[in-house]
């Protein structure tokens, strides 16, 4: 089944859910926003049109789907309001893959409305928005439609597996590992790098054909600080969800085969890596690009609890993110998920390594 | 609660969901689509854009949300190889109420393009589809942005239940009954009619503002082809489930109060005063108006069952468009679904009556 088909954070709105897990993809969205502010400035003091058009893209459920778009209006507003002009009217465009849980998202916009009103005053414009189906890695929007595209945790998300991790006849194997390691071999590595370019590449090209000149893109993902391809602050926390997977080949539950050929379509690519590609494309003026980091224990919110806690919590992180794709892998009668992370609390718990999560944030402009 | 954090029809593609309990709703969608392929050919004939807006209002989820879309499109593709122009791309907006289950048909996307791509051949552009959350009796997409608008058996459900019938210091009473029948009084008759013509004319005020001149709305629902406010046409099965009710009052499973104080948001308009509403409204001309008439075991998709069978039918149908409605009136924890449908079924079969189902579809073009 293709990924678009799969990957999905886990929806609703109980304890697993996305929704109640994604506090350390909140802190990144926070932590982007003195960029978004910046670039909205620019484009808000030059000739706004009547109605801007807004897309998230991977905009999920919970509490990021409409953080950076309440943010986005707000800034128009005021920034409007400064200038002694009427704000403009706002289409919104929430994209994520079509396994998203949509109907979440949309239960909660009648009171979304409502607090944007409260928030934005009278005259406030009334804002239409629309979930928006499909893979980012695709055209999804009409030609020079879009004003502001943001998208926060989740370009690190790749369009696939690289294929030649999964080909069946010949594949590339990355031993007991479910993400680039420190001991994976060279071409697992490359396999990784070249898709993250040929994802990124095409993200931008079919933004670039989306969006209007001048207009922006403030996009905030998971990245490198560094030219090694396996630092820990990448690959950490995906050697101990592969170890967890290793002890379950161990006890018989899973086959050893089938977590060889289980690999998670996710890339941190380094920073220079970044700015080549959108050199390459062609079709974007590179205005800004930060790095952000947040604590090994982020998860917490800024809380700080024993060890054990923050495995639990981090285990549920996740699990919220991953439980999708483990499961079109190995089958939902496979009963793993539960024994998988509770292996994970306890290997994580038993290191004391406290390793930064890097992101970074960064600004476009349409050419 | 507001209706629109209510109404929805039963959702998923399980056996109770509308998505497999709406035969009589495809029936009506197939017999306006000779209304529609009229109002196209017009339109595709004369200066179409590069790129052509859809909105299909009342969506649901299910067999019938794609329909009439899949028609338009390809109408206006065959129209434009006859003229040898290329075909437009198209941007679908699908609305419905935000508690419709969008997720399931997101789902069903992937699948739909693939099949649109064959259907039309290679010249068919990309078609963007999005979800629009929202009551069609709201301002829901931004100005002069709609090219054609299409609607079938969702015009019928009212903004909310007339206020007379469920103002809490003073209601007018609609004795054991949950929708209009020959015994409700006047003042119940007249309060549904005003609220129907509040209802339909902030439709047109507000499609005026979205639809651009010359645009198109092509709008199926059912209605009557008599002055007479009650005919059976119109109430018979309400009065089977009002009945049915008033059997669970008697069993003391329900309170008498409650079902006094429930009244279906739904109404079947006279076509005179569908057109005298037009006419007032004063933003669309009227092009055209047919009757369709189901019969009355519509339910069975053409084929002849005992009375019995289609009894089960009418009531699965039943059942998927106001579960959600009457859950929430008379709550969760009531559990009179299933007794209060076996008792409709029994009602309905144990009568002789063979009521047809009437329905009007309208064609109007924007001033």
């Amino acid at each position: 089944m293709e990924r678009q088909q799969v990957l999905h954070m886990k929806g609703g709105v109980g304890e697993e859910s996305y929704a109640k897990n994604s506090v350390i993809q909140t802190t990144y969205l926070s932590k982007s926003m003195s960029v978004l502010w910046q670039a909205l400035q620019d484009l808000a003091s030059s000739n706004l049109p009547e109605s801007v058009t807004i897309a998230e893209l991977g905009c999920s459920s919970g509490p990021n789907t409409l953080f950076a778009v309440t943010e986005i209006t707000s800034i128009i507003c005021k920034r409007c309001r400064e200038l002694g002009r009427p704000p403009p009217d706002f289409l919104v465009y929430l994209n994520d893959l079509p396994a998203n849980d949509f109907n979440t998202v949309f239960k909660s916009l009648p009171d979304f409305h409502q607090k944007m009103q409260e928030k934005n005053g009278p005259e406030f414009q009334p804002m239409y928005i629309c979930g928006v189906p499909g893979s980012f890695y695709d055209r999804i929007f009409s030609s020079k439609c879009l004003h502001i595209v943001h998208s926060s945790s989740s370009l690190h998300w790749l369009s696939q597996v690289p294929p030649e991790l999964s080909d069946k006849e010949n594949p590339v194997i990355n031993k007991g590992k479910i993400f680039l390691s420190k001991t994976s071999p060279p071409a697992v590595i490359n396999a990784y790098k070249t898709q993250f370019q040929r994802d990124f590449s095409s993200f931008l090209k079919f933004r670039s054909a989306e969006v209007i000149p001048e207009g922006r893109m403030v996009l905030s993902f998971r990245a490198r600080r560094t030219p090694d391809p396996t630092p820990e602050e990448s690959c950490l926390l995906w050697d101990y969800l592969g170890e967890a997977f290793q002890d379950l080949v161990a006890q018989g539950l899973i086959e050893e085969e089938k977590l060889d050929t289980y690999n998670t379509p996710y890339y941190e690519p380094y920073t220079e890596d970044i700015k080549a590609e959108v050199e390459r494309e062609g079709s974007f003026t590179l205005d800004r690009m930060e790095i952000n980091v947040a604590p090994w224990d982020g998860v917490n919110g800024g809380n700080k609890y024993e060890r054990a806690t923050t495995a639990e919590n981090m285990a549920k992180a996740i699990r919220a993110v991953n439980e999708s794709m483990i499961e079109s892998h190995f089958g939902p009668e496979a009963e793993i998920m539960d024994r998988l992370f509770q292996r994970f609390i306890e290997i994580l718990a038993a290191d004391t390594r406290e390793v930064e999560h890097v992101g970074v944030v960064v600004s476009l402009i349409r050419k």
